[in-house]
């Protein structure tokens, strides 16, 4: 009996944590509660570093930090706790280690090692900065709510071999682009060419058509190398975000369930094609 | 009799006031002079800027003011009053109601609001450049008569979706890359990138490409995080364009009403294909 | 029989002065001499502007501008006088007209222009360079040899429409843009926003993201606008750039004279659809 | 017997030097050290210009140079050796002067050039750096080993009617854009507007939309001009990078062999649909 109310309680808790269906009311206050609660992070995290603002509105802030990891704490530990209910995860020790490794589970823990990791090991000063920076990862707890990131995960799948094709050709473009510049710059500008790794942020602010104005060719050979490498590079630079362009057109259409453009039976016989 | 006559009239002044049909010359010549009535608004609006130029057309930009008003508001009472002989808005109150909040009866509204308002109610002195800036809203007349706007208008409506999971992207992307930046780079410009909505400014300068150079990091790891950002992050940001693009290919295909390029039956035999 | 022979020589000129068909060597060799002269007219007019280069060449740019000139004169009568051998042309006096007013002749005209016109008529010594600019349209004497220059003009007539409302769109935003960062950023920065035509430049530069750095917001309110704009507004001036994209792949399409992609019998009664 | 064993090692060393078949141990640890020794030379060229790392590991990166050129010695003269195991260059003399002239085998000879060419004839001092500069070819040695390489050269190949096109396009509107701009701008600004050839650097930064920011039109003639330019041009520039990404995605789909989207025949009854 008490096994079963247990087990009743833990699929309850399970559909509260998940995104809610249509009509279960406690699941969507849950769901609206933290979203809130996380959006309401990241404008700290935002607003912390405002000189004039943390002075003032230190206190708050605190609170805010405090309630957020114990409220999340709870959340993990819960979602640790109920996953079981899923079909996925139903084995109670191997199941919840299987979970514990899923993205979103590791994007959770993420959020809480910025105050938890310097309780547990001794962090040096210097470190304290990175672990408060990994406070930005609660970002990502928003990936449960809002389809943008689940998009663009799935953008990043479907077209990973066509990215990494155009990403090999823009490192090797940008590294050529950035040698040859440096051999013809450096005498005119020694510091602001100073060696190759310094001229590619030369090719970077270049190719992506950012163009700073901090650092620029001056010499007549490098004003003409820098104007070939622009009018021919750019297009390559371009090439992921056209990928990124079609792809998220085809992951929308999939979304929208369109019916295959192509009849599915032959007009004649009348069987499937 | 008289009731009947008012009617006709209404009817007529209302053709008068909307987009001419063709042959309709008293319309044509309406909507022409109204055209270069809101066309004159804002060059003034535009000249009136120029120090030169005030002090010596001052009378003029005036006169221009007063006519405008005069005229816009007794387009916008006549609007009001013929509105009734649209089937939409029959209703003599009701009607009238409905019509008073149409998206382009509130253009008109608000483009006579930078007169009215200050007479209406005691506006602080802070606040008369504000009203004065609505005077901008007459540009939203001009929708009535171009294509352009309406065409923007549709796109928007129908890529809502797309165009809202894209800005979810890139303001995520957005902060991401901000908050990072600020991390790395503050102690190195402790001005420039004086805490993290500062940051975002840097932001937005790169991920759209604009570069103006006035804030760029300088420190190694600031030049690797903002050139990975560029690389990978301006395909984001090319993704609102992208679908404004296609949107605006569909809309245009919509208006030439094409015919659908695939004919659905054999012309002579009758089959389908 | 000597009008016969007149006849066959105004042929044969035509025929010369036109693009040569494969095999007509005397017609090839024509064309490669133009063409080369005009290339020499377009380096010249180039270099004489390097300070260095005029003091010391100056004859040699001289001499080539007469040989120029002359050529060029000889080249424009040769064209009215044999232009009749042409079916369009054929009317000797009315078909010359006609033949005035077609771009290439046009074009050809105004490349004789600035040589002639200070002859003709007292010109202003402030007009002197505005005359000598008139050089420049030597460069579209190409367009007689190279499929750029038409398939430009093919994109842009079949595409008028298109760009025609997108155009008017990007006005009406950069007018818009402008005028509100006017009024917020005029106070801050009153020289370099110091007027809305001047803050055009301002939104010309961040709405095509060319972004010189030489004018930008600093207030925060300014900022915000700027993002905004910058975010949203960058798409609508990438509307020009994806018609003239997607015309010139239409443009290519039909050059190539690919077979309509739908057949175009019925694959059933055989009879064209 | 001697001659037949010979052969035999020279097929074996001619698939050795191949890019490895699945399952060839070889061949693949082969591929993979000359990969990773190229990438260390490309590492070393990188860092030898960083002042700090030059003092303190000179004798690494001279090591890592001798080392290189040695294999790659050895890998030039035994692919010249085996390259008569292709049946394509199967003729002992004849056919390895053919090899030597493809690509790949150019590519080869001009990663040892920097080493052998001050040895072979006697270089000026002044194109040392040059030939220094011709070690950035080594990059191209990772061309047997990437797609990204080939597929970049096959949308050069198979686009480059459409590019040239294109291309002759964007120059002409970079001359054209930059002598009106030097006509109209020279007088305000005669050091950045000097003359026409460095107006180009204008032009270019301008039209790409790079917008360095180290020269820009100040008078309102140049900033109209400017404008306008900018406005109309990006779209012509933006023309290649379409070319590019569209051949990118014809390119790929090539390499997927998708199955024409249209089945032409039904798979039932037979008839053509």
């Amino acid at each position: 009996m008490g096994g079963k109310r247990k087990k009743t309680w833990r699929r309850r808790v399970f559909e509260i944590l998940e995104v809610a269906d249509a009509g279960d009311r406690a699941s969507q206050i849950f769901d609206i509660s933290l979203l809130v609660l996380i959006l309401a992070n990241l404008v700290v995290i935002t607003l912390e570093t405002v000189e004039g603002l943390t002075t003032q509105y230190r206190t708050y802030f605190e609170v805010c930090e405090t309630v957020s990891i114990t409220i999340f704490t709870i959340e993990y530990l819960l979602r640790i706790w109920s996953c079981t209910a899923a079909p996925d995860f139903q084995h109670p020790v191997l199941g919840r280690l299987k979970f514990l490794f899923t993205p979103l589970a590791l994007i959770d823990l993420m959020a809480l090692a910025p105050f938890y990791l310097p309780l547990l090991i001794p962090i040096d000063i210097r470190f304290i900065r990175f672990v408060r920076l990994l406070r930005v990862l609660r970002l990502f707890k928003l990936s449960r709510y809002f389809q943008s990131f689940q998009v663009l995960g799935n953008i990043l799948k479907s077209k990973r071999d066509e990215l990494l094709v155009t990403l090999m050709g823009v490192f090797g473009l940008l590294w050529l682009a950035s040698t040859m510049m440096y051999f013809i710059e450096h005498d005119a500008q020694p510091e602001a060419f100073a060696n190759i790794p310094a001229t590619m942020w030369w090719g970077v602010a270049t190719l992506t058509t950012v163009g700073y104005g901090d650092i620029y060719p001056v010499t007549t050979a490098g004003r003409v190398l820098g104007s070939v490498i622009s009018i021919l590079g750019i297009g390559l630079f371009a090439l992921p975000t056209g990928i990124l362009a079609s792809g998220f057109t085809e992951e929308l259409d999939r979304r929208k369930q369109l019916p295959s453009p192509e009849p599915s039976t032959c007009p004649h016989c009348g069987k499937p094609l």
